[in-house]
């Protein structure tokens, strides 16, 4: 049996997004699963002194064009929140509770409605309503998850995820780490299928 | 008659190189021209607040390794230099001289072999003797030329070209700009073919 498939997401990334959109079916297609890890580039970018995207000059004002043009191409929905990127601790902290307490399947359902929410519908889903209204939906305990996810003890264990993802190289989102090799990016998902098709790239 | 596209590029970009065995037969395809533009990343950097890639932590080994693959999984010969990255200055200095004194033809031709002497023959493109003798190969006056590359003329003119390009939003290499749409990376080209395919993206 192969292992899972490692997809590191940032749920403010919009290439992340468009990754989401589509990594559970190539996977299967290919007999493999996915293990999703969110992770926080806003942590991450200390390390590697990268900034937000739309912050930088010139690139900034590209990728948000970049962005539409490529969920075009590509078949996605996408409307840029006007929000935009915003902090997504408390997504991920309801995200890992939901994967303790309700299992594998209930978070990344989670973690699907949550990119659906921000990108397609422009929700804020940094608020903690916006997180409870996804997870009731689900049919998830909400009132739960919202105080479970401030819990300390899963703040560290986030914590520890978001290193233990750097260790592994993880600078950038969507980040996908399958049979000792690493991509990084949604426009590198032509390359990760030729592995995953031919056990080696 | 439909507009060039505009292709920009640094000497020392392996991305960069790769489009540049490809973006001709590319355009010709669909009925179009290609000018070519080298650029200082080391210049736009300092707008943009980037960093080399190998010098960025995480981002830096990844890219070396993604170089590699990449070239491989479109058929393109690579090898990483042994000093890399180096100063581009002199080459794209030379390739403007070549272009007012021996014609487009020949500053393209020039522009190809030096990316091959780079990335292939793993040559020091940065010295003047490497540069003149891959001009004297393509039949230019190379004394002439290393010359005429540090006049003071030749130097203000690249320059403002570098100054031109990032007024146009380019902060990065390759970079393609074609009937208004940017384009930044070989990812790209897939889009970028759409766009001259269909005129629209």
């Amino acid at each position: 049996m192969s292992k899972p498939i490692d997809f590191y997401f940032d749920f403010s990334s919009p290439y992340g997004y468009f990754a989401s959109t589509c990594i559970d079916e190539l996977a299967a297609k290919y007999g493999r699963t996915v293990k999703w890890h969110p992770v926080l580039l806003g942590a991450i970018f200390k390390t590697t002194g990268a900034a937000p995207l739309p912050t930088v000059p010139l690139k900034g004002e590209y990728s948000l064009h970049d962005f539409e043009r490529t969920a075009r191409f590509y078949g996605i929905h996408y409307r840029k929140p006007a929000e935009f990127p915003l902090s997504t601790q408390a997504a991920a902290r309801a995200m890992l509770w939901i994967r303790q307490h309700d299992g594998e399947e209930k978070a990344v359902a989670f973690a699907k409605a949550v990119y659906h929410a921000y990108f397609v519908d422009g929700l804020r889903i940094d608020r903690p309503e916006v997180l409870a209204q996804i997870a009731f939906d689900l049919g998830i305990d909400a009132a739960r998850m919202i105080e479970g996810s401030n819990d300390p003890a899963i703040k560290d264990e986030f914590k520890e995820q978001v290193d233990a993802a750097m260790k592994r190289g993880v600078f950038g989102s969507p980040f996908i780490i399958v049979d000792h090799e690493s991509f990084w990016g949604f426009d590198r998902f032509a390359q990760l299928e030729a592995l995953l098709k031919d056990g080696k790239i």
